[in-house]
């Protein structure tokens, strides 16, 4: 059987992962990367605590001494599901079954503006985006005359109040307190203002209520200036207007505010349900398709306990792979397939140093502070692909602890020649 | 007095420390990066032994506690000597006395084919443009069909037999003996040739006869095929021709014979010399010019030892440097000013594990293998800025050679768009 994967990203690479060497199946496994991102650590690698390199795994590595699974860098563009094919930029791939593991992309709602001027981080090279266009932004605040223009350079904006927004503007505001006023003496960093805009009512709306007023603490003692029941209507790059007509100047808006499905094109014979997610069935099938299968956060797997699809996070793609990996295995020998249920261990969130908040469902239990970080701190260790990554990743947090120093603070592009591709 | 540094590079930076905190001299330094490359370890990024950040260093950690050197991101255009300003993209800066600093870039000798086509490596931006290439040319060689665009795709030729021809030539070579088949077991390597093209009759010319003739036993060893006495006529981003019309298909050129004075427009005052350097005095002063000094790859002190000017090497840059910083203090104080005058330490290259050569002036020796390959690790550890990085360094060194294996294959940008500007 050949089974063609569309999409390394959690999900994908660890059903490839469970299949290798398995006999009578030839796995492919197509990424428009040619490494695994650890998305988690995004926000790190965007205010210069980690390299880009270090939650960066090269998938050729992982399958060097594999007998059945290949790899293809590749740009997916649709499905011919009538003909078994995956359609790329690099060519058609012919599958047997297709796994579509493509994740979610972000989610502007249509706001066009906000698409053009705002940055998203949903890849390594956005998150790299992102810290360049902070470092650079205080290069300009240094030289620039006009009081206006330095704190629209000066104040950033994160929109959205989950876990990614409330560990992005911890960050930033960390830097802001220990780091920039150092690197920048000619600036005034009172005046910086770090703005955390939510929708809903509160941050982390999805942790326990404890977790998520706990979270709010933590962001105030770090001078984030959190704004609930903001919804924002328009921004031009300079200003950023809200709803009921107030505004912030700001050069800089991170959009952490909405996923949705990256759903290739073909797949006719599906509707799309909330958050452009692939509706299946419990064993992960697409149906009326009876050899499409899709996993993680492009799938909606409607149960009674999960009446819109699980939560999109690392873990249920995981799951959802090792369930999806049985089944197909089952499948071979005729043997009986499992349908999916998913284990919830818990959710967590850090805001910043010895600042974290963690929710465990079974026994029922939150904690927060130092605890919580440490635990955090090792439960990502262990989930980085890779020896060298992990002592990496250990040893830059090691360090910035000891020193307060977000130390990678590297534009690695040539500076004001945005008019020009550098394509680094 | 206000000093104005143009380039962070080894001789800018060096002066700028020297100067460091020293009454009656304010000091600001300009840059088009906002770190310090370190110049000599490019082909390790560029072959993904090292990551980008391992060789860098913010520019404005350095001088995060001085009173008088301040920092300007900037890209320099020229030099207005009748009012004393520097004029960057960011603006003019007036200065009471001027350090050119701004190095040497590549010298295609007026070959725009070959400035199109072939690759340089003078930043570690360009570096990382190599390392994307070779990983992304094996990708695309997996998926083609046709056996000459796979050979040209796998085959690599490096132009210029100097130490970063040979560092960069016997480092690819090491990639394709013990990492790339590993990872592309699609792909037969035997056919893939490396070559080491130099228009001269020996690789490192500038070394002694016994470290040129034992790098290309080194290089023999490792299997890079050295063609002497080459001189390249035409490339068109598919095949190379030399002068006598022999010619190799590769997709790859990475350039590396040939460098020349980066110097800034509006000093008219001064005819460049040979490499297109700035003639100064034993100073370093630019006559006739009274405040503008240059320093480093981009000045020609012409001496009756160097009778074309010192060899365009870091230790150069940095003696330079501090003889400059020596005298400009010197001039505050009313003490006497001393010409420079160069301490030769020495040469050396690696080719590869265990692989270098070293030469050393007083008392004259060379030596080459183990000790020199210890030897030229320890020096440049030594020399790298920053205990982070060079415990990152060494680190990766280690990984590389217990496990054979440059882990960084890594592609930081957006697969099949080069058409669109994506300003990683």
């Amino acid at each position: 059987m050949k089974l063609v994967i569309a999409g390394g990203g959690f999900g994908g690479l660890r059903l490839a992962r469970k299949l290798n060497n398995k006999k009578g199946i030839e796995v492919l496994l197509v990424d428009r990367f040619n490494y695994h991102q650890f998305q988690p650590l995004f926000y790190q690698v965007a205010t210069a605590g980690l390299d880009a390199s270090n939650i960066s795994f090269p998938l050729r590595k992982v399958f060097q001494k594999s007998k059945n699974v290949r790899l293809r860098l590749a740009d997916i563009k649709s499905v011919d599901a009538e003909n078994k094919k995956l359609i790329t930029d690099t060519g058609e791939i012919p599958y047997d079954k297709l796994v579509i593991a493509t994740g979610a992309g972000t989610n502007f709602f249509g706001n066009k503006e906000l698409e053009t001027y705002a940055f998203s981080m949903k890849s390594t090279v956005e998150a790299l985006q992102i810290r360049h266009r902070l470092m650079e932004n205080f290069e300009r605040a240094t030289i620039e005359q006009d009081p206006l223009e330095v704190e629209r350079l000066m104040n950033i904006v994160v929109v959205g109040g989950g876990p990614t927004g409330v560990e992005l503007s911890g960050a930033i505001a960390e830097m802001r307190n220990y780091v920039l006023p150092k690197d920048y003496p000619e600036l005034d960093f009172s005046k910086m203002k770090i703005y955390l805009l939510e929708g809903s009512g509160k941050v982390l709306g999805t942790m326990s209520e404890k977790s998520s007023d706990q979270a709010l603490k933590y962001l105030h003692r770090l001078g984030v200036t959190v704004v609930t029941n903001y919804l924002v209507a328009s921004y031009n790059g300079k200003t950023l207007t809200n709803k009921v007509g107030s505004s912030i100047e700001t050069a800089t808006v991170l959009w952490a505010a909405g996923i949705k499905g990256h759903v290739p094109e073909g797949i006719t014979k599906v509707e799309p349900v909330r958050g452009n997610r692939l509706p299946v069935n419990e064993l992960n099938l697409l149906k009326p398709y009876d050899d499409i299968y899709a996993i993680g956060d492009v799938a909606a797997m409607v149960t009674t306990e999960y009446p819109n699809g699980h939560p999109q996070v690392a873990p249920v793609a995981i799951q959802m792979a090792d369930n999806l990996a049985n089944n197909l295995l089952a499948q071979l020998s005729g043997a009986e397939q499992k349908t999916f249920r998913y284990r919830d261990k818990g959710a967590m969130a850090t805001v910043g140093r010895n600042l974290a908040v963690v929710d465990v469902p079974k026994p029922k239990l939150h904690f927060a502070g130092f605890l919580a970080w440490l635990v955090w701190m090792a439960l990502h260790l262990m989930l980085i692909l890779g020896v060298k990554n992990r002592l990496f990743v250990f040893l830059n947090w090691l360090y910035n602890y000891v020193t307060y120093d977000q130390s990678l603070r590297l534009i690695f592009r040539e500076f004001h020649r945005e008019d020009e591709t550098v394509p680094v």
